[in-house]
């Protein structure tokens, strides 16, 4: 990691002077003061892909949530919890050439978190009601002024994954979605691998199974071009 | 930790002989392939109690949920996820001497857990309903034969610690009550120190703030205590 982020300092990648906000890993959305929701996210292929961006010479702002891995070197962190305090972050990094949504966001939250902790109690089981997050990817892509050149979602499916996929691409109003399949099955979240398919304007593009490092790479040249030839 | 596996084994310490089962740690309980309801235990209460009985010559089973500290050394683990494999585990594991209640065990679990990722809709938020969870430390406590000599369960609370903590020690039937306030601001939960309340037979004995490792080391020597004068 030190060496990628010496090496991108010392040379001109093709990232140089291009500056990406990258999301990362889980959000907790607090039920009470001990419990939250949480997901299987570790933060693996986030952290990954900043790292790459990095190594190619970009400026990467990385927002993460408490994933489980650390965060590469020779980025900007902004440590966050739940999904509003991400899109706070995000948001608050813009103007950029490229946003990268890859954290795994929590879709809804308490609609009023407890300031006690929830007691058990005779009666029965309590009832929480959910309130929605905030749509950061669809946020971002649907800006009207100042929206980066490039924003890419990720999707992680269980059923369907292609067709989902590029439903996600087309409601959110996003350029490109990495979608997964994150079945248990697959090992994929958590894992050190993942099998991806890259949705985009020309279509579904499925790539081979390779380490989540190989993915990123693969991801930051792949924007590298995209921003050269736009 | 190595010195004081090694040392329980050459010492004739005074919980020589003795079993004794540790629960520890959170306990995740699925929502969907994806997502889980958690809770803010780091394990480190119940991961120094597991060593300091081990360092007294105690035969440690410590049933742990996903903790962020490591299992002690010198004792037999047992990896669990959820309230109802922690039980499982822990009923298993007896007889015993003696069993320690420290996890956070959920109250609650997804009445049915679903099988593919929850999807946002357009017609609204999800409707999770819950079930009870099997309370563990009730049904150690209330074992009608095998009932271990002595059963401890703590009891993490927000609000009125000593007289909720009394209330639970009599509504489990368990021995003692180890209370502590987890309130936001003590910086108990995930923290290093804690401060506790003995609740017993004899009433409420309010322990001043101290680090986690000197909490365990003085519950397993009033352990010992109390199996020498039963």
């Amino acid at each position: 990691e030190i060496v990628d982020a010496i090496a991108a300092r010392l040379a001109d990648g093709p990232l140089k002077g291009r500056r990406i906000v990258v999301t990362s890993g889980p959000t907790h959305e607090p039920i009470d003061p001990v419990r939250y929701i949480a997901n299987r996210s570790s933060g693996a292929q986030g952290t990954a892909i900043a790292r790459a961006l990095a190594a190619l010479g970009a400026e990467v702002v990385f927002v993460t949530g408490p994933a489980q891995v650390a965060p590469p070197e020779g980025v900007t962190v902004h440590k966050v919890e739940t999904a509003r305090q991400m899109r706070d972050a995000a948001l608050a990094a813009l103007p950029a050439d490229v946003v990268i949504c890859a954290a795994a966001v929590a879709d809804w939250r308490m609609a009023e978190e407890a300031a006690s902790k929830i007691k058990k109690t005779r009666d029965g089981l309590p009832t929480l009601s959910f309130a929605e997050n905030p749509d950061i990817l669809a946020e971002i892509s649907q800006m009207e002024t100042g929206r980066p050149a490039l924003v890419v979602g990720f999707a992680a499916e269980t059923d369907d994954v292609e067709a989902n996929a590029t439903a996600k691409r087309a409601r959110k109003g996003c350029d490109w979605i990495v979608a997964n399949d994150v079945s248990p099955g697959t090992g994929i979240m958590g894992g050190a691998e993942n099998a991806v398919t890259l949705i985009s304007e020309e279509g579904a593009e499925a790539w081979p199974r390779m380490t989540k490092d190989r993915v990123a790479r693969r991801i930051a040249e792949k924007i590298a071009d995209a921003l050269r030839a736009g």
